[in-house]
């Protein structure tokens, strides 16, 4: 029954949604038994290549293991459909692909999906998944969840194992889940990590920042997001909007250089041998490594850790609550410019590159009321249970 | 009595092993109470400009508040006797410096101290003072021990702040400590570090490398080694003399790239505006941070990161034995020629560098039947007690 039911999502997987469907069996029953998983192209499947959203290369070799999260999601008797596609390295928050296409999200007609992990998210949104398997490293997994209507989960970095996943940026770098059942997170989650969550614990005040995340974000967005938390207040959570001299801080990091420098750290041979077969849009930003030197990125990971050690003390009994996304899921066709696609990409970004910067985790949930628009809870590293939680509790409420 | 000790400690103190006598009082009885200490010229103390061995600098502005491990000293009774000479930012093993004179070892005539904690090392082994306060990055404490007959302990780095001290490599640094008495190190830690430190647990096995540390030792000291493990076999310990491929993977791993990058990361302001008030020897270090870019910098980060996890697997039962230094304490007449001094610095800093790399902790004592000569036993972190517990047992036996 659970092999029927992953061969009909299989039938139903197709481009630009999946760049490959898998064909072996389920073989184990679990807690996942009858759910099926898209899997992100960058996480290693045994048997087949790892792409990382890259141009198709007949030469790559198949996966020899399972990634750790494939492994636990196949042990836990989850359906593993195919590798979905993604941002080219996971390189964008948008998940536009020149070689295989770019995801759209089933909300807004010619909208994207988001990314970078676009086709996860759109499988799911669609009903071909129920589960995506992504990554976050600045937003990847909950800026396609905001676009898509979904829930999409950013844990702790270190609380859910990257082995046998490509990295973009390993100071950055989380496994991130999509989900349209937010009921799924918490099984998902518990087969992922070494440790099962904790039960929930709401915290009795959250923050707003007045000044980072709120500039320039969509009217019908800052409109959902009043009524948003509007609904919190009514369950007793204290809203408390601040403007903080940590958000100024943060926002004088130069974020971009953990993206830059490290992809060009673990992908430089492609970089320099190459660079004519990647995305331009890719390569361009990998170039910019090139705009720092060592020095200077030395710098930039000692300011990281002290805005790290600075969120873990001021926001552990307060989370962190934004808009996911400034904007709505914006169309295709206007992000063939490249500054257009520069200034929406980087906008994009900002408000849930935070958690990644904090070392924290982090929940978009979506505002029912406007698709393709998420309310994002942020929390410290660690917090996994109270972020969970207050999606839990939230879920039927927005 | 006690400030009367320190008072004359003071009248006895003078460059080149210090670049400043403090004029305070001992206030407080403690712990360390009738003990002097030379406090390296890159520990803040209140009311003393803080020079890290450069030039003297009249507009240099005194410190406000100590460090941490000063003012803990301090508040544990110790008489503080002023700044020690150093390395100028404390970059080099060998302690010259061209500023304030290089402190020379008491045990042989014309042959340096050792660095870069030099003027320390220099005053406790002529006893002037009871202990040297210094760091240790890559032997700077446990280079001068072996070369002036001290006990040199290099702790695991986050076990004692750093607070208030100036940075040479934020990825290497540790406070580090010298004392002629072994006897003292255990009190000295214990003042320093936020818990005691725990019994001594003598492991039963040590490993004696065959592949890194050995080549290019001086047969005086091959010979005084083997003696001294003669005595470790004499007392129970099993010597396993061992060729590991952790080994050559720590070989491979350009270790001048931590304190040429951060280094810079911290000093660059001083390179860019007034590299000719600099020593040319430490600028020309400071200009290898030019020699990679920050990708490549980001991959030395993430290879030494592999060897910290892998060393703290292999070694916890099994401590690293070696000669402190391949050599003896080299003539300062014969490092005048810069081919030569880039010689024998790099082979001073050889086998202690390797200690800092893994994270771990290190102590080295000497070698008595040959004046200048070190034993170095080298544990992975947090296995501090282990260390000091095999210096404490073989303090009479060396």
């Amino acid at each position: 029954m659970t092999n029927d039911l992953l061969a009909a999502a299989r039938a139903r997987a197709s481009a630009p949604d999946f760049t490959r469907v898998f064909d072996d069996p389920v073989e184990t029953e679990g807690p996942l038994s009858g759910l099926t998983v898209a899997v992100k192209d960058l996480f290693d499947v045994r048997g087949y290549p790892t792409g990382a959203g890259t141009a198709p290369d007949p030469a790559r070799a198949p996966a020899q293991d399972d990634a750790v999260a494939v492994a636990r999601l196949r042990a836990a008797g989850a359906g593993l459909i195919g590798h979905a596609n993604m941002t080219e390295y996971a390189y964008s928050g948008l998940g536009l692909n020149p070689h295989h296409g770019t995801p759209l999200t089933p909300l807004i007609e010619g909208a994207i999906a988001g990314g970078s992990t676009s086709g996860g998210a759109s499988a799911v949104a669609r009903g071909v998944a129920d589960i995506a398997l992504g990554t976050d490293t600045g937003g990847s997994a909950r800026i396609p969840a905001a676009f898509c209507g979904l829930y999409g989960f950013k844990p702790t970095a270190d609380s859910i194992s990257r082995k046998g996943s490509v990295p973009l940026s390993h100071s950055l770098d989380s496994v991130g889940v999509m989900t349209r059942d937010p009921a799924l997170l918490r099984p998902v989650l518990n087969v992922l990590r070494d440790r099962p969550l904790a039960a929930a614990d709401i915290p009795g005040t959250v923050i707003v920042p007045q000044n980072f995340g709120l500039d320039g974000v969509d009217p019908q967005i800052m409109e959902a997001f009043e009524a948003a938390l509007e609904v919190l207040a009514q369950g007793g959570i204290t809203i408390r909007r601040l403007s903080m001299r940590f958000f100024d801080d943060y926002s004088a990091l130069p974020v971009w250089q953990f993206s830059a420098v490290e992809s060009r750290c673990h992908h430089g041979a492609a970089f320099a041998d190459h660079r004519d077969r990647l995305d331009p849009r890719v390569a361009s930003r990998m170039a910019r490594a090139d705009e720092t030197d060592a020095p200077g990125y030395a710098r930039t990971l000692i300011a990281r850790q002290a805005l790290v050690n600075e969120a873990t003390r001021i926001f552990a009994d307060a989370p962190i609550v934004l808009p996911t996304v400034a904007t709505l899921p914006p169309q295709l066709a206007d992000l063939s410019d490249d500054a257009t696609y520069d200034r929406v990409n980087l906008l994009a970004l900002r408000n849930t590159s935070l958690g990644n910067v904090i070392d924290g985790c982090s929940v978009s949930l979506p505002l029912t009321e406007l698709p393709g628009a998420g309310l994002m809870i942020t929390a410290p590293r660690g917090h996994d249970a109270t972020v969970l939680g207050m999606a839990e509790v939230l879920a039927d409420q927005l």
